[in-house]
Protein backbone atom coordinates (compact mmCIF):
# COMPACT_ATOMS: atom_id res chain seq x y z
CA UNK A 1 0.00 0.00 0.00
CA UNK A 2 1.10 3.43 -0.80
CA UNK A 3 0.31 6.50 0.77
CA UNK A 4 -0.19 9.19 -1.36
CA UNK A 5 1.34 12.30 0.73
CA UNK A 6 0.31 15.78 -0.37
CA UNK A 7 2.83 17.81 -1.72
CA UNK A 8 5.16 19.46 1.02
CA UNK A 9 4.58 23.09 1.22
CA UNK A 10 7.07 25.83 1.38
CA UNK A 11 5.98 27.98 4.13
CA UNK A 12 3.58 28.79 6.97
CA UNK A 13 1.16 31.67 7.00
CA UNK A 14 -1.08 33.33 9.57
CA UNK A 15 -4.06 35.17 7.97
CA UNK A 16 -6.75 36.63 9.39
CA UNK A 17 -9.28 35.64 6.54
CA UNK A 18 -12.00 32.84 6.99
CA UNK A 19 -10.54 29.72 5.37
CA UNK A 20 -12.19 27.16 3.61
CA UNK A 21 -11.81 24.90 0.26
CA UNK A 22 -12.03 27.44 -2.72
CA UNK A 23 -11.50 30.92 -0.88
CA UNK A 24 -9.37 33.24 -2.07
CA UNK A 25 -6.96 35.25 0.18
CA UNK A 26 -4.87 38.21 -0.57
CA UNK A 27 -1.44 38.63 1.56
CA UNK A 28 -0.50 41.61 3.42
CA UNK A 29 2.72 43.16 2.03
CA UNK A 30 5.13 41.89 4.25
CA UNK A 31 4.08 38.10 3.89
CA UNK A 32 3.91 38.98 -0.22
CA UNK A 33 7.38 39.74 0.08
CA UNK A 34 8.48 36.99 2.06
CA UNK A 35 6.99 34.69 -1.28
CA UNK A 36 8.18 36.24 -3.67
CA UNK A 37 11.86 37.63 -1.98
CA UNK A 38 12.85 35.41 0.28
CA UNK A 39 11.59 31.41 -0.54
CA UNK A 40 11.34 33.02 -4.20
CA UNK A 41 7.98 31.31 -4.68
CA UNK A 42 6.20 32.26 -8.14
CA UNK A 43 2.13 31.63 -9.14
CA UNK A 44 1.94 27.48 -8.92
CA UNK A 45 3.90 27.83 -5.19
CA UNK A 46 2.55 26.23 -2.41
CA UNK A 47 1.95 27.45 1.41
CA UNK A 48 0.07 26.77 4.07
CA UNK A 49 -2.50 28.38 5.92
CA UNK A 50 -4.19 29.02 9.01
CA UNK A 51 -6.44 31.94 11.40
CA UNK A 52 -6.30 30.51 14.80
CA UNK A 53 -9.96 29.33 13.53
CA UNK A 54 -10.40 27.20 10.60
CA UNK A 55 -7.26 24.64 11.00
CA UNK A 56 -4.58 24.70 8.56
CA UNK A 57 -5.34 24.66 4.81
CA UNK A 58 -3.32 24.04 1.81
CA UNK A 59 -3.07 26.73 -0.61
CA UNK A 60 -0.96 28.28 -3.43
CA UNK A 61 -0.31 31.41 -5.21
CA UNK A 62 -3.39 31.85 -7.72
CA UNK A 63 -1.64 35.65 -8.65
CA UNK A 64 1.34 37.61 -8.40
CA UNK A 65 2.37 41.11 -9.12
CA UNK A 66 3.54 43.81 -8.26
CA UNK A 67 0.40 45.39 -6.28
CA UNK A 68 -0.65 42.36 -4.44
CA UNK A 69 -0.24 38.25 -4.17
CA UNK A 70 -3.51 36.41 -3.89
CA UNK A 71 -3.28 32.63 -2.94
CA UNK A 72 -6.36 29.93 -3.92
CA UNK A 73 -7.15 27.82 -0.64
CA UNK A 74 -7.20 24.01 -1.61
CA UNK A 75 -7.46 21.69 1.03
CA UNK A 76 -7.84 21.34 4.55
CA UNK A 77 -4.72 19.94 5.98
CA UNK A 78 -5.52 19.85 9.81
CA UNK A 79 -8.86 20.58 11.90
CA UNK A 80 -8.49 23.05 14.46
CA UNK A 81 -7.53 21.71 17.50
CA UNK A 82 -8.74 22.99 21.64
CA UNK A 83 -5.56 24.11 23.00
CA UNK A 84 -4.73 24.70 26.84
CA UNK A 85 -6.43 28.32 27.69
CA UNK A 86 -2.34 29.32 29.73
CA UNK A 87 -1.80 33.07 30.26
CA UNK A 88 1.80 34.28 30.53
CA UNK A 89 1.56 37.09 33.27
CA UNK A 90 5.23 38.79 32.76
CA UNK A 91 6.73 42.08 34.20
CA UNK A 92 8.28 43.54 31.06
CA UNK A 93 11.78 43.97 31.13
CA UNK A 94 14.60 44.87 28.54
CA UNK A 95 13.83 44.51 25.00
CA UNK A 96 15.53 41.54 23.99
CA UNK A 97 14.56 39.06 27.00
CA UNK A 98 10.80 40.46 26.14
CA UNK A 99 11.27 39.26 22.28
CA UNK A 100 12.94 36.34 23.72
CA UNK A 101 10.09 35.46 25.89
CA UNK A 102 7.36 36.17 23.25
CA UNK A 103 8.81 33.78 20.82
CA UNK A 104 9.50 31.18 23.51
CA UNK A 105 6.19 31.35 25.00
CA UNK A 106 4.74 31.33 21.63
CA UNK A 107 6.55 27.76 20.83
CA UNK A 108 5.85 26.65 24.50
CA UNK A 109 1.54 27.19 23.47
CA UNK A 110 0.82 30.18 26.36
CA UNK A 111 -2.53 31.49 24.83
CA UNK A 112 -2.07 34.61 26.11
CA UNK A 113 0.55 36.77 26.95
CA UNK A 114 0.07 39.76 29.05
CA UNK A 115 2.66 42.65 30.58
CA UNK A 116 2.12 43.33 34.10
CA UNK A 117 3.50 46.67 35.72
CA UNK A 118 4.75 46.23 38.97
CA UNK A 119 6.28 48.64 41.41
CA UNK A 120 9.68 47.51 40.27
CA UNK A 121 8.65 47.10 36.44
CA UNK A 122 10.83 50.03 34.74
CA UNK A 123 9.13 50.10 31.26
CA UNK A 124 5.73 51.59 31.49
CA UNK A 125 4.80 51.39 27.62
CA UNK A 126 5.27 48.12 25.88
CA UNK A 127 4.98 47.68 22.09
CA UNK A 128 2.67 45.35 22.11
CA UNK A 129 3.14 45.33 18.12
CA UNK A 130 6.56 44.16 17.71
CA UNK A 131 5.66 41.10 19.98
CA UNK A 132 2.64 40.52 18.21
CA UNK A 133 4.74 39.85 15.14
CA UNK A 134 7.52 38.18 17.00
CA UNK A 135 4.51 36.08 18.13
CA UNK A 136 2.75 35.92 14.35
CA UNK A 137 6.24 34.46 13.37
CA UNK A 138 6.51 31.97 15.85
CA UNK A 139 3.56 30.18 15.60
CA UNK A 140 4.24 29.85 12.02
CA UNK A 141 7.63 28.59 12.55
CA UNK A 142 6.07 25.95 15.72
CA UNK A 143 3.35 24.44 13.45
CA UNK A 144 0.51 25.96 16.01
CA UNK A 145 -2.40 26.75 14.70
CA UNK A 146 -3.17 29.73 16.63
CA UNK A 147 -1.28 33.11 17.16
CA UNK A 148 -1.10 33.89 20.86
CA UNK A 149 -3.17 37.01 22.57
CA UNK A 150 -0.70 40.53 23.03
CA UNK A 151 -2.77 42.30 25.82
CA UNK A 152 -1.78 45.95 26.24
CA UNK A 153 -0.06 46.36 30.21
CA UNK A 154 -2.39 45.86 33.23
CA UNK A 155 -1.32 47.16 36.97
CA UNK A 156 -0.60 44.32 39.19
CA UNK A 157 -3.27 45.19 41.45
CA UNK A 158 -5.89 44.72 38.42
CA UNK A 159 -5.02 41.00 38.22
CA UNK A 160 -8.09 40.07 40.38
CA UNK A 161 -10.35 41.21 38.68
CA UNK A 162 -9.02 40.27 35.20
CA UNK A 163 -8.34 36.69 36.27
CA UNK A 164 -12.02 35.84 37.70
CA UNK A 165 -11.83 32.41 38.54
CA UNK A 166 -8.56 31.56 36.59
CA UNK A 167 -5.97 29.25 38.52
CA UNK A 168 -2.81 31.93 39.22
CA UNK A 169 0.03 30.39 39.28
CA UNK A 170 2.64 32.91 41.29
CA UNK A 171 6.62 31.67 40.66
CA UNK A 172 7.94 34.28 43.37
CA UNK A 173 11.79 33.68 44.17
CA UNK A 174 11.49 33.82 47.99
CA UNK A 175 10.00 30.10 48.14
CA UNK A 176 6.52 28.54 47.85
CA UNK A 177 5.56 25.26 47.07
CA UNK A 178 7.61 23.34 44.40
CA UNK A 179 5.96 23.71 41.26
CA UNK A 180 5.40 19.72 40.15
CA UNK A 181 4.02 19.39 43.21
CA UNK A 182 1.15 22.69 43.20
CA UNK A 183 0.54 21.49 39.62
CA UNK A 184 -0.16 17.95 40.03
CA UNK A 185 -2.65 18.40 43.49
CA UNK A 186 -3.99 21.58 42.58
CA UNK A 187 -4.11 21.09 39.11
CA UNK A 188 -6.47 23.21 37.42
CA UNK A 189 -8.50 21.43 34.39
CA UNK A 190 -9.58 24.14 34.02
CA UNK A 191 -8.07 27.74 33.10
CA UNK A 192 -4.49 28.55 34.29
CA UNK A 193 -2.20 31.54 34.29
CA UNK A 194 1.38 31.82 35.08
CA UNK A 195 2.84 35.47 36.60
CA UNK A 196 6.47 35.74 36.99
CA UNK A 197 8.03 39.02 38.60
CA UNK A 198 10.52 41.27 37.24
CA UNK A 199 14.16 40.98 37.94
CA UNK A 200 14.50 41.93 41.36
CA UNK A 201 11.33 40.59 42.32
CA UNK A 202 8.00 41.91 43.61
CA UNK A 203 7.87 44.49 46.75
CA UNK A 204 7.65 43.75 50.17
CA UNK A 205 4.09 43.45 50.30
CA UNK A 206 3.74 43.83 46.87
CA UNK A 207 1.99 39.95 46.67
CA UNK A 208 -0.18 40.39 49.69
CA UNK A 209 -3.02 40.80 48.24
CA UNK A 210 -3.09 38.72 45.63
CA UNK A 211 -2.05 35.88 47.31
CA UNK A 212 -5.18 35.85 49.74
CA UNK A 213 -7.02 35.08 46.43
CA UNK A 214 -8.59 31.34 46.88
CA UNK A 215 -7.09 30.23 43.37
CA UNK A 216 -3.70 31.76 43.51
CA UNK A 217 -0.77 29.21 44.54
CA UNK A 218 2.82 30.40 45.44
CA UNK A 219 5.39 28.20 43.59
CA UNK A 220 9.39 27.78 43.77
CA UNK A 221 11.18 27.48 40.86
CA UNK A 222 14.01 25.19 42.58
CA UNK A 223 17.24 26.64 44.67
CA UNK A 224 18.71 28.87 42.27
CA UNK A 225 18.12 32.28 41.54
CA UNK A 226 16.22 32.38 37.73
CA UNK A 227 16.06 35.39 35.94
CA UNK A 228 12.57 36.75 34.58
CA UNK A 229 12.78 35.19 31.25
CA UNK A 230 14.34 31.61 32.25
CA UNK A 231 11.54 31.40 35.11
CA UNK A 232 8.58 32.08 32.43
CA UNK A 233 9.80 29.45 30.13
CA UNK A 234 10.62 27.13 33.19
CA UNK A 235 7.35 27.54 34.53
CA UNK A 236 5.43 27.51 31.03
CA UNK A 237 7.15 23.83 30.25
CA UNK A 238 6.22 21.80 33.37
CA UNK A 239 2.39 23.05 33.44
CA UNK A 240 2.64 22.13 29.61
CA UNK A 241 3.97 19.02 30.75
CA UNK A 242 2.21 18.03 33.61
CA UNK A 243 -1.32 19.77 32.61
CA UNK A 244 -0.98 20.64 29.80
CA UNK A 245 -0.91 19.33 26.13
CA UNK A 246 2.34 17.81 26.15
CA UNK A 247 0.57 14.63 27.18
CA UNK A 248 0.46 14.14 23.08
CA UNK A 249 2.39 13.79 20.62
CA UNK A 250 2.61 15.97 17.54
CA UNK A 251 0.68 15.11 14.88
CA UNK A 252 2.38 13.22 12.15
CA UNK A 253 3.83 15.32 9.75
CA UNK B 1 13.68 38.35 69.28
CA UNK B 2 16.30 40.22 66.36
CA UNK B 3 18.16 37.78 64.07
CA UNK B 4 21.85 38.83 63.66
CA UNK B 5 22.05 38.91 59.85
CA UNK B 6 25.17 39.11 58.13
CA UNK B 7 26.38 42.00 55.91
CA UNK B 8 25.17 41.52 52.56
CA UNK B 9 27.75 41.43 49.95
CA UNK B 10 28.02 43.49 46.85
CA UNK B 11 28.86 40.66 44.25
CA UNK B 12 29.68 36.60 44.74
CA UNK B 13 32.60 35.31 42.61
CA UNK B 14 33.85 32.00 41.44
CA UNK B 15 37.52 31.57 42.76
CA UNK B 16 39.60 28.12 41.61
CA UNK B 17 41.65 28.33 45.05
CA UNK B 18 40.69 26.68 48.12
CA UNK B 19 38.21 28.44 50.73
CA UNK B 20 38.56 28.00 54.14
CA UNK B 21 38.58 30.59 57.05
CA UNK B 22 41.42 33.00 57.05
CA UNK B 23 42.87 32.38 53.75
CA UNK B 24 43.80 34.64 50.97
CA UNK B 25 42.71 34.59 47.64
CA UNK B 26 43.97 36.80 44.66
CA UNK B 27 41.35 37.72 42.13
CA UNK B 28 42.09 37.50 38.45
CA UNK B 29 42.28 40.28 36.36
CA UNK B 30 38.47 40.76 34.95
CA UNK B 31 37.13 39.93 38.61
CA UNK B 32 39.29 43.18 39.88
CA UNK B 33 38.48 45.36 37.26
CA UNK B 34 34.65 44.18 37.82
CA UNK B 35 35.17 45.09 41.96
CA UNK B 36 37.05 48.19 40.85
CA UNK B 37 35.80 49.41 38.51
CA UNK B 38 31.85 48.12 38.30
CA UNK B 39 31.05 47.83 41.39
CA UNK B 40 33.23 50.51 42.70
CA UNK B 41 34.63 48.06 45.77
CA UNK B 42 37.92 49.25 47.59
CA UNK B 43 39.45 47.74 50.69
CA UNK B 44 37.12 46.53 53.05
CA UNK B 45 34.60 45.68 50.36
CA UNK B 46 32.28 42.36 50.87
CA UNK B 47 31.98 39.87 48.56
CA UNK B 48 30.85 36.38 48.33
CA UNK B 49 33.18 33.56 46.91
CA UNK B 50 32.89 29.89 45.70
CA UNK B 51 34.48 27.08 44.68
CA UNK B 52 32.41 24.09 43.49
CA UNK B 53 33.98 22.37 46.60
CA UNK B 54 34.03 24.47 50.37
CA UNK B 55 31.00 25.97 49.91
CA UNK B 56 30.40 29.51 49.92
CA UNK B 57 32.38 31.98 51.91
CA UNK B 58 32.06 35.74 53.20
CA UNK B 59 35.33 37.75 52.22
CA UNK B 60 36.64 41.10 52.33
CA UNK B 61 38.92 42.98 50.15
CA UNK B 62 42.26 43.54 51.81
CA UNK B 63 44.33 44.56 49.04
CA UNK B 64 44.18 46.54 45.84
CA UNK B 65 46.56 48.02 44.03
CA UNK B 66 47.24 48.56 40.17
CA UNK B 67 48.87 44.69 40.13
CA UNK B 68 46.25 42.68 42.20
CA UNK B 69 43.64 42.23 44.23
CA UNK B 70 43.96 39.93 47.63
CA UNK B 71 40.88 39.01 49.49
CA UNK B 72 40.75 37.99 52.82
CA UNK B 73 38.34 35.00 53.46
CA UNK B 74 36.06 35.16 56.96
CA UNK B 75 33.50 32.61 57.25
CA UNK B 76 31.36 30.19 55.60
CA UNK B 77 27.97 31.20 54.92
CA UNK B 78 26.84 28.08 53.34
CA UNK B 79 27.83 24.83 52.55
CA UNK B 80 28.39 22.49 49.96
CA UNK B 81 25.67 20.34 48.83
CA UNK B 82 24.98 17.70 46.40
CA UNK B 83 23.56 18.80 43.20
CA UNK B 84 21.93 16.76 40.45
CA UNK B 85 24.50 15.25 37.81
CA UNK B 86 22.55 16.19 34.94
CA UNK B 87 24.36 17.10 31.62
CA UNK B 88 23.28 18.72 28.85
CA UNK B 89 24.16 17.20 24.99
CA UNK B 90 23.30 19.68 22.59
CA UNK B 91 23.98 20.17 18.96
CA UNK B 92 25.81 23.46 18.63
CA UNK B 93 23.88 26.39 16.58
CA UNK B 94 24.17 30.12 15.99
CA UNK B 95 26.35 31.33 18.36
CA UNK B 96 23.76 33.60 19.70
CA UNK B 97 21.51 30.33 20.82
CA UNK B 98 24.18 28.52 22.02
CA UNK B 99 25.21 31.38 24.69
CA UNK B 100 21.98 31.69 25.55
CA UNK B 101 21.90 27.69 25.89
CA UNK B 102 24.83 28.04 28.46
CA UNK B 103 23.68 31.20 30.83
CA UNK B 104 19.99 29.50 31.01
CA UNK B 105 20.93 25.83 31.58
CA UNK B 106 23.46 27.18 34.38
CA UNK B 107 20.50 28.91 35.45
CA UNK B 108 18.65 25.50 35.69
CA UNK B 109 20.91 23.37 37.04
CA UNK B 110 22.95 21.28 34.66
CA UNK B 111 26.27 20.02 35.82
CA UNK B 112 28.01 19.37 32.13
CA UNK B 113 27.13 20.95 28.76
CA UNK B 114 28.48 18.70 26.22
CA UNK B 115 28.45 19.78 22.13
CA UNK B 116 27.18 16.70 20.37
CA UNK B 117 28.60 16.81 16.64
CA UNK B 118 25.65 15.52 14.51
CA UNK B 119 25.21 14.98 10.56
CA UNK B 120 23.41 18.12 10.39
CA UNK B 121 25.72 19.83 12.71
CA UNK B 122 27.36 23.26 10.86
CA UNK B 123 29.43 24.08 13.54
CA UNK B 124 32.30 21.31 13.88
CA UNK B 125 34.34 23.74 16.07
CA UNK B 126 32.58 25.68 19.77
CA UNK B 127 34.58 28.49 21.48
CA UNK B 128 34.75 26.55 24.87
CA UNK B 129 36.43 29.29 26.70
CA UNK B 130 33.26 31.87 25.81
CA UNK B 131 30.70 29.60 27.05
CA UNK B 132 32.94 28.44 30.10
CA UNK B 133 33.14 32.55 30.82
CA UNK B 134 28.73 32.99 30.04
CA UNK B 135 28.67 29.48 32.69
CA UNK B 136 30.63 31.48 35.39
CA UNK B 137 28.78 34.59 35.13
CA UNK B 138 25.91 32.89 35.59
CA UNK B 139 26.73 30.67 38.11
CA UNK B 140 27.58 34.08 40.36
CA UNK B 141 24.70 35.44 39.58
CA UNK B 142 22.04 32.61 40.07
CA UNK B 143 23.40 31.79 43.15
CA UNK B 144 24.85 28.07 42.05
CA UNK B 145 27.72 26.84 44.30
CA UNK B 146 29.29 25.53 41.43
CA UNK B 147 30.07 26.36 37.74
CA UNK B 148 28.65 23.40 35.03
CA UNK B 149 31.60 21.93 33.31
CA UNK B 150 31.68 23.05 29.52
CA UNK B 151 32.86 19.89 27.54
CA UNK B 152 34.99 19.91 24.44
CA UNK B 153 32.60 18.40 21.19
CA UNK B 154 32.35 14.86 20.92
CA UNK B 155 30.36 12.89 18.36
CA UNK B 156 27.29 11.30 18.54
CA UNK B 157 28.42 8.04 17.70
CA UNK B 158 30.97 8.18 20.76
CA UNK B 159 28.26 8.84 23.21
CA UNK B 160 27.51 5.44 24.14
CA UNK B 161 31.42 5.13 25.59
CA UNK B 162 30.90 8.45 26.75
CA UNK B 163 27.18 7.80 28.58
CA UNK B 164 28.35 4.29 30.49
CA UNK B 165 25.15 3.61 32.55
CA UNK B 166 23.64 7.46 32.34
CA UNK B 167 19.81 7.88 31.73
CA UNK B 168 19.89 9.30 28.30
CA UNK B 169 17.00 11.56 27.82
CA UNK B 170 16.49 11.38 23.54
CA UNK B 171 14.41 14.99 22.62
CA UNK B 172 13.11 13.90 19.37
CA UNK B 173 10.73 16.17 17.44
CA UNK B 174 9.20 13.20 15.97
CA UNK B 175 7.66 12.15 18.75
CA UNK B 176 8.32 10.06 22.08
CA UNK B 177 6.73 9.07 25.07
CA UNK B 178 5.67 12.58 27.15
CA UNK B 179 8.32 13.46 29.01
CA UNK B 180 6.76 13.86 32.36
CA UNK B 181 5.56 10.56 32.33
CA UNK B 182 9.31 9.30 30.92
CA UNK B 183 10.84 10.74 33.87
CA UNK B 184 8.30 9.76 35.94
CA UNK B 185 7.98 6.11 35.05
CA UNK B 186 12.01 5.52 34.29
CA UNK B 187 12.78 8.08 36.70
CA UNK B 188 16.51 7.59 36.91
CA UNK B 189 17.81 8.54 40.71
CA UNK B 190 20.83 8.56 39.30
CA UNK B 191 22.89 10.26 36.95
CA UNK B 192 21.10 11.56 33.50
CA UNK B 193 21.74 13.21 30.26
CA UNK B 194 19.85 15.28 28.09
CA UNK B 195 20.04 14.87 24.29
CA UNK B 196 18.58 17.76 21.77
CA UNK B 197 19.58 18.00 17.91
CA UNK B 198 20.07 20.29 15.73
CA UNK B 199 17.80 22.79 14.18
CA UNK B 200 16.16 20.07 11.51
CA UNK B 201 16.37 17.59 13.82
CA UNK B 202 18.88 14.32 13.30
CA UNK B 203 19.11 12.91 10.24
CA UNK B 204 17.21 9.46 9.57
CA UNK B 205 18.51 6.28 10.69
CA UNK B 206 21.09 8.65 12.99
CA UNK B 207 19.84 8.00 16.33
CA UNK B 208 18.91 4.34 15.60
CA UNK B 209 22.34 2.48 17.31
CA UNK B 210 21.50 5.68 20.32
CA UNK B 211 17.89 4.11 20.98
CA UNK B 212 18.80 0.79 21.30
CA UNK B 213 21.08 1.44 24.38
CA UNK B 214 19.48 0.06 27.11
CA UNK B 215 19.43 2.85 29.05
CA UNK B 216 18.08 5.36 26.47
CA UNK B 217 14.53 6.88 26.01
CA UNK B 218 12.99 8.75 23.10
CA UNK B 219 10.62 11.40 24.88
CA UNK B 220 8.23 14.04 23.45
CA UNK B 221 8.06 17.89 24.29
CA UNK B 222 4.17 18.61 23.06
CA UNK B 223 2.32 18.78 19.87
CA UNK B 224 4.19 22.22 18.39
CA UNK B 225 8.30 22.15 16.91
CA UNK B 226 10.28 23.41 19.18
CA UNK B 227 13.63 25.20 18.47
CA UNK B 228 16.79 23.52 19.88
CA UNK B 229 17.26 26.00 22.62
CA UNK B 230 13.60 26.34 23.92
CA UNK B 231 13.80 22.25 23.65
CA UNK B 232 17.11 22.08 25.99
CA UNK B 233 15.44 24.91 28.09
CA UNK B 234 11.87 22.96 28.69
CA UNK B 235 13.39 19.41 28.77
CA UNK B 236 15.85 20.81 31.66
CA UNK B 237 13.10 22.65 33.41
CA UNK B 238 10.97 19.28 33.80
CA UNK B 239 13.72 17.10 34.40
CA UNK B 240 14.81 19.70 37.50
CA UNK B 241 10.96 20.13 38.37
CA UNK B 242 10.25 16.46 38.76
CA UNK B 243 13.49 14.47 39.42
CA UNK B 244 16.19 16.88 40.42
CA UNK B 245 16.09 19.81 42.88
CA UNK B 246 13.26 21.70 42.49
CA UNK B 247 11.44 19.63 45.23
CA UNK B 248 13.34 22.00 47.75
CA UNK B 249 12.65 25.81 47.43
CA UNK B 250 16.39 28.37 47.76
CA UNK B 251 17.73 28.84 50.88
CA UNK B 252 17.17 31.35 53.23
CA UNK B 253 18.86 34.64 52.41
Amino acid sequence: MIAILPEPVAARLFVPADLAAGARVALDEGQAHYLKHVLRLGPGGRVGLFNGRDGEWRAVIAAQDRRATTLAVEGQSRPQAPEPDLWLLFAPVKRAPIDFVTEKATELGASALIPVLTRRTIASRVNTDRLAAIAREAAEQCERLTVPRIAEPVRLEDLPDLLDDRWLVVCDETGGRPIAEAVRVESPKKAAAILVGPEGGFAPGELDAILKLPFASRVGLGPRVLRADTAALAALAVFQALAGDWHSARPPV
